[in-house]
C-alpha cells in the first residue's frame, strides 16, 4: 500500500530528472486530491484550511451533534509539493506514511483516546511562492495570511488569486475556520543527507531542525586585461572570492555539528581574458547551536574583511535570512526514542540539517520528527531512495509514536 | 585630424557602454569606407584583399606601367572592429595614426625609397568569426583563406558568405591578388595596461609579444544538500576550484614577467542550498619567455592534481589555446627605439601581455610595435583613453620610424 502510494504520486509531475510538483499547479493539485480519495477511502474525515493544507482525521466527533468541545488531535504530516526535478520521498513519504500509520492504527481496533490526523502542508519547498514551509508557516501563526495572499509566483499570479484558481483549493472538501492547533506533532522524513546509512541506523531520533543563516558576499575589485596587467597590483575579485569560500570552509570544518556551503556564485564579467571585476556569493551556515553560528559567522565576517583589506577589493556581506535553531519539544522525543530504540537497537539521535514544516509547527504543539535514511544521503534529486523495509519501519515507529502521545496528557 | 577622425570612428558602433564593431556589420563596414575615404583624400592608393584587410599607400609605382618590379612596402596598421563594448583607441589609433603619419611624411616633401603603407586589418578581436587577427593570420599565411571561408560567425553566416555580403569587401576598391608580404611592419597601438602610466614613459618599446596558453579544467565533485552533508566526507567543487585559483595566481607570482588569470568560472547547479556538484574554470596563462610559461603550467597542473586528490574531486586540465611567444624582430626594434627614446627621455622596453597583428605579421616580415600610455591601464571599455598629447608623441614616432626604415636594406 506505502510503495503502491508513493508510486502513484511519483507520477505526478514526473520529468525526464525527477519531479516538478510546485504548489497549486495541476499535477500538485492532482496529489491533493489523490491524498483525499485515499483518505476517505480510508475512513479518515477531511478538511482544508484556507492556506491549502489538507488535513485527514480518524476518530474524535464526527459532527457537532456530540454538543462537548473537541480535543485538540495528535497530528502527523508532511507535504506533496517539490523542488524542482525533485524525488519521490522528500515530503510525500510523511503524507503517505501518516495515512498508512492511521490505516493501521484503525485496523488494530484500537480507539485511542485523542483523533489522530495526517496533514498535507501546502508548499513546503518554497516551490512556486517565495516562501518555504508557506503553508505550516501560516497554520503556525508565523506568517499572517493577508502577507501569503500578496505573494507573486514564479508565473506572476499571486497567491490569492492561485489560492482561488483552477488548481487551489479542493473543491467538496470543507474549509476549516482558522488555524486550530494540535495538541503534539510528529513528522516523518527522509533524513536526505548521508548520517543514518554510515552509521547503519535505520530509525532516526531528530534532536533538533538546525538554525540557518545565509549571507550575501559582494566582492568589488578592479576588472582588466589578463595579458597586459601584471599580477602585483591587480584587485582580482575572484581570488579575494577564493579566499573566502575557503575561509568559509575552515569556519565549519572548526566548529562541531556546522555546516557551512558557498553553493552560488557568479564572476563578472566572467571572460577568459579579463581579470575578474566583481563576484557575487552565497553562504548557507548552519547548525543546531545558534551560538557555533554566531561564531562562524564572525570568523567569517573578520576573513572577509582581512582578504578585502590585503587584495584592496571591496568586500561586503549582507546577511539575507535568519532562523534559529529549532529543538524538538522534550515528551515528544522521548516518545519518538521509545518507539525507535523498541524497532532499531542502532537508531541514532540526529540533527536535521534540513528545515522541514516541524519547525513551525514546534512554535504551537509540541513537536518531535523521526527520520528514515536515504541512499548515497542523496535527495532533491530524481533518483532519491529509501529502502522499502525502512520506509516499513519508520511508518512501525510513527504508528507508536502516534499512539503513545494520543494516550500523553497534552493541554488543549 | 588625429582626434577629429577617431571621434568620427568612435561614433560607428556607439552603444550605451562603448562601441560595437564586429567584423563584416554595418558599423564595421561603415569604418572601412571611411578609412578608404580618408586615404583617398590624403593622396593615398586603395586595395583591399580577398581576407577584407585594407591597404592605404603612399609612393612606390602608381601603375603597371612602370615595367619595374614594384618594392615591397614598409608597412604599418592596426584593426578596426571592436570588442563588444569596447573603447576608441584600441586598434583604432594605430589605423588613423597610419594615415597620420603618411600624411605628415607626404607634407614634408620627403620621398621615401619604398612605398609606405597603412593597413585596416580584419577582425583582429576574434568579433563575429571564432579566430582572433583574422585578416592578419591569413595574410601571413598562419591561417589558410580555405579555413576562414568555412567558419561560422555568431549569427551562423560563413565567413564566406558575410565577405561577399552587404557588409563584406568594398564597393570601388580593387582587390589584391594573394597576400603580398611588406618589407617590414611596424604597430601603433595603446599599451592596454597600467604600466606606462607607473613608470611615467609616454612612449614604449615592445619587446615580444607575451605567449599565450589557455586551459579549461573540469571539476567534478558531489553534490549534495548544504544543510544535510556535514563538512567531513564532503567532495565540494567549489572549494576545489578555489584552491585551484590560488595556486593559478601564486604560479604567477613566482615567476617574473608572467601572468595568470581565472577570468571564467560556472558552478553547477549554483544554488545557494546544494554544495557545488561542479566546476568550470577556465585559465589564461601568458608570459613573453615560453620557458616560464612551462613551468607555470607544470606547477599549475600538479597542485590541481593533488588537489583532486586531497578532496575527492575528479580534476582534469584541458589545453584549449597554444601561442608561442613572438620577440620583435631586432633591426625593427633598434628603430622604433631611436625614434622613441629622441621624443621621450622616459621611454620604456616593455612586453605586450594582449595580442596583436603584428605577432601574425611577425612571420613573414621584420616587425616592431610602439607602445601609447592607457589612463588608468584601462582597455576594452567604453572609457579606455589616453592622453591626446601621447597620441600625437606616438604618430611622430611612428613617422620616423617609418621613414627610417623605407631607408634601411630590407630585402625584396
Amino acid at each position: 500500500m506505502l510503495h503502491d502510494r508513493l508510486g502513484a504520486l511519483a507520477a505526478l509531475g514526473a520529468t525526464d530528472d525527477g519531479i516538478d510538483r510546485a504548489l497549486f499547479t495541476p499535477a500538485e493539485r492532482a496529489a491533493r486530491e489523490l491524498f483525499v480519495a485515499w483518505a476517505r477511502a480510508d475512513g479518515l474525515r477531511v478538511e482544508q484550511d484556507r492556506a491549502g493544507n489538507v488535513f485527514a482525521r480518524l476518530g474524535g466527533a464526527t459532527d457537532a451533534s456530540s454538543g462537548s468541545a473537541q480535543a485538540a488531535p495528535v497530528q502527523c504530516g508532511s507535504h506533496l509539493d517539490t523542488v524542482r526535478n525533485g524525488g519521490a520521498y522528500d515530503g510525500a513519504y510523511g503524507v503517505v506514511g501518516g495515512l498508512e500509520a492511521l490505516r493501521r492504527i484503525a485496523e488494530s481496533g484500537e480507539a485511542p483516546p485523542r483523533a489522530l490526523e495526517v496533514v498535507a502542508w501546502a508548499g513546503e519547498e518554497g516551490s512556486r511562492f517565495p516562501l518555504g514551509c508557506l503553508g505550516s508557516s501560516v497554520y503556525s501563526g508565523l506568517t499572517p495570511y493577508a502577507d501569503v495572499e500578496a505573494l507573486v509566483g514564479d508565473d506572476g499570479e499571486t497567491f490569492a488569486a492561485a489560492v482561488r484558481g483552477p488548481y487551489g483549493l479542493l473543491d467538496g472538501v470543507p474549509v476549516r475556520d482558522g488555524f486550530p492547533p494540535p495538541a503534539a506533532y510528529v513528522e516523518l522524513h527522509i533524513e536526505q543527507g548521508p548520517v543514518m546509512e554510515r552509521e547503519g541506523a535505520r530509525l532516526g531520533i531528530v534532536s533538533a531542525i538546525a538554525g540557518q543563516r545565509r549571507f550575501r558576499v559582494l566582492l568589488d575589485g578592479v576588472a582588466g586585461h589578463a595579458g597586459t596587467v601584471p599580477m602585483r597590483g591587480r584587485a582580482d575579485a575572484l581570488c579575494a572570492a577564493s579566499e573566502i569560500v575557503l575561509a568559509v570552509e575552515r569556519a565549519a570544518l572548526d566548529a562541531d555539528d556546522t555546516v557551512a556551503t558557498v553553493g552560488h556564485l557568479v564572476v563578472e564579467p566572467n571572460q577568459t581574458n579579463i581579470v575578474p571585476g566583481r563576484v557575487v556569493l552565497r553562504i548557507d551556515l548552519r547548525s543546531v547551536e545558534d551560538g557555533r553560528i554566531d561564531l562562524a559567522e564572525r570568523r567569517i565576517r573578520a576573513r572577509a574583511d582581512e582578504i578585502g583589506a590585503q587584495r584592496g577589493v571591496g568586500v561586503s556581506v549582507e546577511t539575507i535570512e535568519t532562523r534559529a535553531a529549532v529543538p524538538m519539544e522534550t515528551r515528544m522525543r522521548l516518545l519518538v526514542s521509545a518507539a525507535c530504540a523498541e524497532r532499531d537497537p542502532r537508531a541514532i539521535t540526529i540533527a536535521s540539517g534540513a528545515g522541514h514544516d516541524a519547525m513551525c509547527v514546534a512554535h504551537v504543539a509540541p513537536t518531535a520528527m523521526i527520520f528514515v535514511p536515504s541512499i548515497g544521503g542523496r535527495s532533491h534529486v530524481g533518483d532519491e531512495r529509501t529502502a522499502p523495509a525502512d520506509l516499513e519501519l519508520g511508518v512501525e515507529a510513527l504508528a507508536a509514536t502516534l499512539l503513545a502521545a494520543a494516550h500523553a496528557p497534552w493541554s488543549g
